[in-house]
């Protein structure tokens, strides 16, 4: 639930005037997105999404998410396209944050996925490896091996109060991963977040992806260990192979995987399954006792983690030759 | 901020086959409203407000509540207006709620009200009074002279937590309030929290009133009183009379305050403010640390109720004859 910022109409109408939207109609608060501030706005042109980038955002990296989602659109990628000021700015300011005006995408997420959409998502995730293509500007993963290190030196102390052992367990991972991670696989620009609530669905038809704050420069196919760790776990723990194989399968009907992504695959579930892991255990141990935040609990992607651990080939997945 | 229950792709087109509506397009929770669960529809018919009656409401009143909107607009006032179901209900059920779609009024409520919307408002109020005749469904004011006792035996033993001799002033004032409070004054169906939240504006003209879920039958003037505890005081405390003013003259323009109105104008006030600061306390003294709601300041109310004790004659209001 997100609104860390509020706004009143009276600077809102002044920074619409740095646009070509329309009068505005409305605006409201929206309870979606964690990181930042988001409203829905009617004008008497379109709906649009206002965001107003909160700390947690860094100011410099601004420019990557908007300028790709530009860039993304641009090649026929559905994603919100951020509406460029009168003076072709993509970013303004607003309330004293950094803010921008996003096109409003209809749509709906899933709260339970099945299978057809698993594949759906395969190929939506390999068409914008594919659309990113051509970038200019970089940003490398703040959340990779180098990343995972520091924020687990911020825990480490702490992670037997989450369950007992967990230090040991979380060192020797880290220590596997920095020793096996794979140094020559296809790069490019990932999503690094597509979570269900980051892709919006109409009937069953996909219909946008959302939310390109962590997109970054990495291994692709790291993108889709992320998924698969997103979407193709039950409730009950268990891996879902049927979706991973549809996911797979989406994936591969547009971009078709090298035989060393295919191998690499199970050492980068683990590392995005550690990814997450890492980043909810250290909001579960440094987020005061009820502040306005929902936490995840960490335990989710541990458990993902040993699966990824007993997994000796990609075919465990559902991946078929 | 107020999404309290989550609800389902599946189960909302269900919800939604039961209405004339059109094709689901996109649906967010708003961060707005702290009782209910709302959510902002879009379909390829209108936008609409779905709301989920959470526990706090009582069930029994949703018909008062939906019945009234419905009478209000029929009658001209700018209101949200319940959307019927096929067979004619206006409650429905969604994901174990109370449920009900309502229209969606364009406009956005004023963070820094100025003289005129006060002037707005007091029109408004009076006019949904005289819409508000003949309304068939009675339901008695629970925040009166009695829910407020009842709140205070509930709050009385730690009030002085928040100010020391709190527990003696507003003991006292209780026992003012029940010795001196009218009983023979023009009753009708009040709005009972007209706050600026709860009043849109297109820019300097309102465009309507929302949020009926405090509405109840209760003395008309008392609502006025409510309005100038909300809306006449600026954040420093002082009374702003050039305000009262406005907000008076547009609530005589539509509706004329008989002289026993006016008489027990001041008295009213301090009902008023009691009201907000025994809900206010009893949410700061109850609510536990951390939990997801913004605690309002109970002090607020204490400041403008002591004002209203000096007030010896509505004409300090700013009402002129």
């Amino acid at each position: 639930m997100a609104v860390y910022t509020d706004i009143n109409e009276g600077d809102l109408k002044a920074f619409l005037t740095q646009y070509d939207a329309g009068e505005l109609l409305s605006y409201k608060g929206i309870a979606e997105g964690v990181e930042n501030s988001n409203f829905l706005l009617h004008t008497s042109k379109f709906p649009l999404i206002l965001t107003l980038y909160e700390k947690r955002v860094e100011k410099n990296d601004l420019p990557f998410f908007l300028g790709l989602m530009h860039h993304l659109a641009d090649r026929g990628l559905s994603c919100p396209l951020p509406l460029p000021r009168k003076d072709g700015a993509l970013l303004g300011e607003l309330s004293g944050r950094p803010a921008a005006l996003i096109s409003f995408l209809e749509g709906m997420w899933l709260r339970k996925p099945e299978v057809k959409h698993c594949r759906e998502v395969g190929r939506a995730l390999a068409a914008m490896h594919v659309a990113g293509e051509g970038f200019a500007l970089k940003r490398p993963n703040a959340l990779a091996l180098e990343g995972w290190k520091g924020l687990w030196a911020k825990s480490k102390d702490r992670a037997d109060e989450v369950e007992t052992g967990l230090e040991e367990e979380i060192g020797n991972e880290l220590a596997f991963l920095a020793a096996h991670w794979p140094k020559d696989l296809p790069q490019g620009v990932i999503h690094a977040d597509l979570f269900p609530d980051n892709v919006f669905f109409l009937d069953d038809e996909l219909s946008g992806l959302i939310d390109f704050y962590f997109a970054c420069n990495d291994f692709l196919v790291y993108d889709l260990s992320i998924c698969l760790n997103a979407w193709c776990f039950e409730k009950d723990g268990a891996y879902n192979i049927t979706k991973g194989m549809a996911m797979i399968e989406g994936y591969q009907s547009v971009r078709p995987l090298s035989e060393a992504e295919i191998t690499a695959l199970p050492t980068l579930c683990r590392g995005s399954a550690l990814r997450f892991f890492l980043t909810r255990l250290y909001d579960w141990l440094m987020t005061p006792a009820g502040a306005l935040v929902v936490k995840k609990d960490p335990l989710e992607y541990l458990k993902k983690l040993r699966f990824h651990r007993q997994v000796a080939t990609s075919a465990e997945y559902g991946l078929i030759r």
